[in-house]
């Protein structure tokens, strides 16, 4: 059977040549790059280079980058460091209702610590309003973290807007940029963001590698304390062969990012528009234009996101019904129900990610198979006989 | 010129059985174990297998295996998650001088948060006193932290002993466990320990992996918080490719392992007892008998360790003044000072830690080209002219 994958902003495969550039650092060029003999200094020199690369593309000093065990990691540690270096100052934290769950976690666990948080709503299409952002800005706000890109409905949040209106009220702006990198040009040069996370195995890199930028001056105390390794920022003996294999991914994704994305918004289009004629009591979540250029999220009436998944994953086809960090819940998303969707339509949620071994084919299958599930799935829902019954 | 690697305690390469069953989990195997679709089910079961694969050799349940980023982060996951979920029971913490930087760090930063920390000191040989250990408890003591094996001079700490005591006194005991996977038998169903710290990358698996044990009933916060991954304790997208190959390394340890062992025991005292009889004014550091079975630990009097390392990085060998983690300090290390050495003698210690890969060869080249070296280094050093003059 035809396998499609189209779970590209759940995690993604590491490319070839990825892999290629990080095999020889697990075998011959082990050594550790803390050590001061030959093979230990290549190993940093090399890790070095592969930061250097990063930077190059991000527009920012190798030294504002560290790198982390991946995303979530850096959440945490963005996060929890403001709240603790600059507590003395202030508890008020400024956030969305639509977050990742690193970030929304950390923020309910700073709650019980006497912290403060705004968690502000955002509107239908999933924007986060900069003027709610400055209105919610109190004198104890020290620290605002918003998301460049939502990881569900794909929308692209206003972050220069909301940098600029921190920046103005002297208070850190955090966002997280798992689902931004690769998939925008980042340019940390011109941002007005002050710490911004990262993940490998977002852009065709590694799992368990990602890096948390920086600014110069900002503070932040050790998630991970221990050794002096990242210039004693970020203990822990140093992911060589991953840090290697994110600077490549890193390079590739932005070789050709015109083209990439040029050719995701026009598979995403001819999706969305697909999905829109072959199938009735569609709704596609989010921003037609700001939006992450893979994303596809639509949410069926009258029926249940899982049955959807179990159906495609039967044609061999992979999707979400939003993140996959919350599977296992029967609750729909927080996403959703922030964006006003009720929970007849909220359950019945989808979510496809195309990415770079996405083919034409592969939305022509998606668009042959669809529309006999969702068919399919209504006839059985007592929910949809009765609305059509009500008509 | 011949290689011969000696810092097996800072780094092992990953062995190429190891690296053969990571590699499809990077590109054809590359689904998020979060995922409810085929091959997110997979990455999940081969996951479970994995961590079950681990937990079968340390005699304990795959519910009790959390995996981490590495040794640091279990470390400071441990530490100060007890500190956090006992903080209510009391605010005193007790470890050792000599413990891992991952341990000692995260002890001052919780002194500056108001716990109170002993650093037990230890004897000549580095061996905490489990009678100092129980002495140093008071009404207030939350959480014991003592390593297994010392990363320096390989010391094997009485950590049953110690265990009993924090178990008769039901406090918390947790170990870092690095050095001691692979080089010990480790039965968890019968050790006195609630905590145990491991990383991958020291048993021939990959950077970027560890894990901590965490006995069933300890109630443990999340220091990185996020997604629902490692039933809600570790959030964060899984390492598929990583855990995969930490339990294949897992494996190949201990169905090697009293081979293993012997063999590097032999290695080991041919190598001490060879330096001993070729260069004097030579101290071995540690015990003879409760070591780990690959380090040699030795201090030569009158010189400094950073030129005997450069010395043997010209010819090939790649040596360790102490700690990986540390290198860069011009300081004698924090275990050698524990251990009672005066600046004279511990500034002139050399770390060589031996493996799988080390062959009788590579303990012929180090005692044939090692005294030479330390021969000329001395015949340079005015302390040993100094001190040679006064005899």
């Amino acid at each position: 059977m035809r396998q499609v994958y189209m779970d590209y902003s759940a995690t993604t495969p590491v490319k070839e040549e990825v892999l290629q550039e990080m095999i020889p650092y697990f075998t011959e060029k082990f050594g550790n790059a803390s050590s001061i003999y030959s093979t230990g200094r290549q190993a940093k020199h090399e890790m070095d280079a592969a930061r250097k690369r990063i930077t190059d593309r991000l527009h920012c000093a190798p030294e504002e980058l560290y790198f982390t065990s991946g995303g979530s990691e850096a959440d945490n540690w963005a996060i929890k460091g403001i709240a603790k270096a600059r507590r003395s100052k202030g508890n008020h934290i400024i956030t969305s209702k639509i977050e990742h769950h690193a970030v929304l976690h950390v923020c309910e666990t700073l709650e019980k610590e006497g912290f403060d948080v705004t968690y502000l709503d955002v509107d239908a299409k999933g924007f986060v309003d900069p003027k709610a952002v400055e209105a919610a800005i109190t004198d104890q706000t020290i620290l605002i973290t918003v998301m460049y890109i939502n990881n569900e409905i794909g929308t692209i949040e206003p972050i220069v807007e909301i940098g600029e209106i921190a920046r103005k009220h002297q208070i850190v702006f955090h966002t997280d940029a798992v689902q931004a990198l690769g998939n925008l040009p980042i340019d940390l040069s011109q941002l007005p963001v002050d710490l911004m996370s990262f993940s490998a195995h977002k852009v065709y890199g590694p799992k368990g590698v990602g890096a948390l930028y920086v600014r110069k001056g900002i503070r932040l105390p050790n998630l991970i304390e221990g050794g002096a390794q990242e210039r004693r920022r970020r203990a822990g003996t140093e992911n060589v062969a991953g840090i290697v294999g994110f600077a490549k991914a890193v390079d590739l994704a932005y070789d050709h990012f015109d083209e990439h994305v040029e050719r995701l918004i026009a598979m995403r289009e001819r999706l969305i528009e697909g999905l829109l004629d072959s199938i009735p009591d569609t709704r596609v979540s989010g921003d037609r234009k700001q939006r992450h250029p893979g994303n596809v999220h639509v949410c069926f009436k009258y029926i249940e996101g899982e049955s959807i998944l179990l159906s495609l994953d039967m044609m061999g086809i992979a999707g979400s019904s939003g993140s996959a960090c919350t599977s296992g819940s029967l609750d729909p998303s927080h996403v959703l129900m922030a964006i006003g969707l009720g929970h007849d339509i909220a359950h019945g949620s989808l979510r496809l990610t195309i990415g770079d071994f996405t083919t034409e084919d592969d939305i022509d299958y998606v668009l042959e198979q669809l529309p006999p599930i969702i068919d399919r799935l209504r006839r059985m829902s007592p929910l949809y006989e009765q609305a059509k019954g009500a008509e």
